[in-house]
């Protein structure tokens, strides 16, 4: 079993509000594959303190992985300081300032020559490309030590390891394939879900799976080693399969697909267009919506009707109706859901009003109070939830999935 | 100035799930007397490994504090190799082995005999009473260096560290302290705000000054340390002073708000309402706006309206107007500002239409290019961005902060 070690470079990281979150996913991508994290280490714009990590590092670790400090200004220091105590020349690469001047240029922008600080690549270094920023990764081999230099930014780093780092370090850690599904579900707890779940998975050790709660969607994380891709998947078809019939309706994608994107798959295949009318969630849901690319073939309109005059204006309400049950009401919820359809012109309406807090609660409508409705050409309906008050971002979250369930329940 | 440095020990820190936020807390606590964090380590249950974190921790700190590993199972191991490695014998401390013995009878057990270990004290080392649980602490000081044990879990580990450990740390350090600011600009790429605040801050030490980029916005950290709070907040003023001067109309918060936060000073101040009108944020515009609590004050509407029909319809934008100039363009930017600022009834109106991407994108028309439109009562106006094509995600996420940074502009 290999035995790796992450270090997390930059000073802010060593600040009192930063928490090192790269190291928990790539501890989980470098489990998978069966190499240990031993130790991880956080260390700030020190080129001293950073000398010495890394030289210890390279006695003591088979795989290193330092993260941060790949930026174009002075006080990155990783590539330097690796390049120093690996004894490895820094040269210029003329591509990749080619392609970064290009970046640059593609935004309207010179490249400022600070940044030809991040072409420079020790030598016989493997690069390792950035296609969400300007940092090119490094990897580099020093007797058994295979050392990877990632830039700091999670979006960066992700796909920049899964794509060319994983799969040699899988090599290197022998063979065994792993793969890796997850199944979404909504509507019940964690627990609720474990309940049904643990007698299907309990005993197995192979594929592994663990639950993950996530804005009340609940995560079945499946992994199955083998020595073959195919025997894998058998293996997860197998075990996913009994989930799924054990878990029925609450299963909402098998393939990791988002809560919109089954949505979206449901509405091109029966040629649906939505609106969506929001209060609390204030724009949060066509937000979410409109993250699949291409959602503007269904998704119209969204209308964000915080104000009880915008809820008339915009939407059609009544103000009779709002002022007869509060904004915050089955009622209104169903005539924005019913509004934003008819002012939009779509098959389907799905409306969100609730009380995200901190202040507005009262007696019998307090924070965590959320009414979603669905409106579509024959009929309007809505339902009432009632979430864990005291947090303003997951109420706001709670309701958009729900909202997003709900639609996706009435679609299938 | 003294510096410190924090080692957590347990397996379960080196798990993809868990973080350890101990470091965190004693981070604030110790900058807060002066003492700086030069370095954190995260090790699992293993003896050599944390043999060696430890000798080498003896060699570089002046102040060393591990966390966790206290208990009375086999595997908590934090006792026995610092004990070792400070070459003290442990000796069973019959005052504590009794006060252990005495809590598990108040709540009706009798102590498991494994619990004696928590009563092993290495000689010379002082005891940090446990209020809350049966471990107690460890103060050792070994040549110029100070080590500290304490328990894992927070609500031990806080009221031993701030009644018994802080006191005689802050008389070590001197009294030296260290205040934290955080400028935020916007309108510079990061390398383009280092080229103008590097010859204010390059040759200054203290303050020291980090810069960070998040989608569009950089922001320089600044540190001072100091003998005073007082006299701190006076270097931070003056150093922020001026890093605002040079960088001018880019900065829109000196004390870490987000551009949301800013803009609703501004309009609490003003006495102003908002509306929104967007097409390739999806929303995301309007649920930054009230993602700050009591938003409802200024933010009255906003509009999704993705579609040509929905610009038409809910916005009020000629449908020439679109046929004429296309639906991302500077005309139906500054219509759809207006059109939403008319329609919700509010003193300003802001826009965003662009090409989010993927797809989408002409010759002329490229994915990045997005409108920002601004209408008040007196006038309308609009700005053209292109933002780096390829990234969905982050072209909404600069429109989004590209808009919040116009308001923030007309209303200062």
């Amino acid at each position: 079993m290999l035995n790796a070690e992450i270090i997390a470079v930059g000073s802010e990281m060593l600040t009192p509000t930063r928490v090192d979150t790269n190291s928990l996913w790539l501890t989980e991508q470098l489990n998978a594959i069966g190499i240990e994290v031993k130790l991880k280490i956080v260390v700030g714009d020190d080129e001293a303190r950073l000398e010495e990590t890394v030289r210890d590092a390279l006695k003591r670790s088979e795989v290193i992985i330092a993260t941060g400090g790949l930026g174009p200004t002075e006080d990155d220091i990783t590539r330097k300081i690796f390049s120093r105590v690996l004894g490895r020349r820094l040269q210029l690469h003329d591509a990749t300032l080619d392609r970064i001047r290009k970046r640059f240029a593609a935004r309207g922008y010179q490249m400022p020559e600070i940044n030809a600080r991040q072409a420079l690549v020790p030598e016989g270094a493997q690069l390792l490309e950035n296609e969400r920023g300007t940092a090119p990764g490094l990897l580099m081999t020093e007797k058994n030590c295979t050392v990877v230099l990632l830039p700091g930014p999670p979006r960066e780093l992700k796909p920049m390891f899964t794509s060319q780092v994983l799969p040699l370090l899988a090599r290197r850690a022998g063979g065994t394939i792993i793969r890796r599904r997850r199944i979404g579900t909504f509507g019940l707890t964690e627990s609720g879900v474990d309940e049904i779940a643990a007698p299907v998975y309990a005993r197995l050790t192979n594929p592994s799976t663990t639950i993950l709660a996530d804005r009340g969607i609940i995560e079945l994380h499946l992994a199955a080693r083998a020595s073959s891709e195919a025997e894998a998947e058998r293996m997860l078809d197998d075990l996913s399969g009994r989930l799924e019939e054990a878990l029925g309706h609450h299963v909402f994608s098998t393939r990791g697909e988002t809560l919109e994107e089954v949505i979206a798959e449901w509405l091109r295949f029966r040629n649906y267009t939505i609106a969506v009318a929001e209060s609390c969630t204030g724009g949060l849901l066509a937000g979410r919506i409109t993250d699949v690319p291409g959602s503007s073939d269904y998704f119209l309109a969204g209308v964000v009707a915080y104000a009880n005059e915008a809820k008339t204006e915009l939407l059609g309400v009544p103000a009779e109706l709002i002022a007869a049950h509060g904004a915050v009401s089955a009622e209104v919820a169903e005539a924005m859901a019913e509004g934003v359809r008819r002012r939009a012109g779509t098959t389907i309406g799905v409306a969100v009003t609730g009380i995200a807090g901190p202040d507005g609660g009262t007696e019998e409508k307090p924070v965590g109070l959320v009414y979603i409705g669905f409106a579509n050409e024959v009929a309007v309906e809505s339902r009432r939830f009632l979430f864990p008050s005291g947090d303003r971002y997951l109420i706001r979250q709670f309701s958009i999935n729900a909202a997003l369930n709900m639609v996706r329940r009435r679609l299938q």
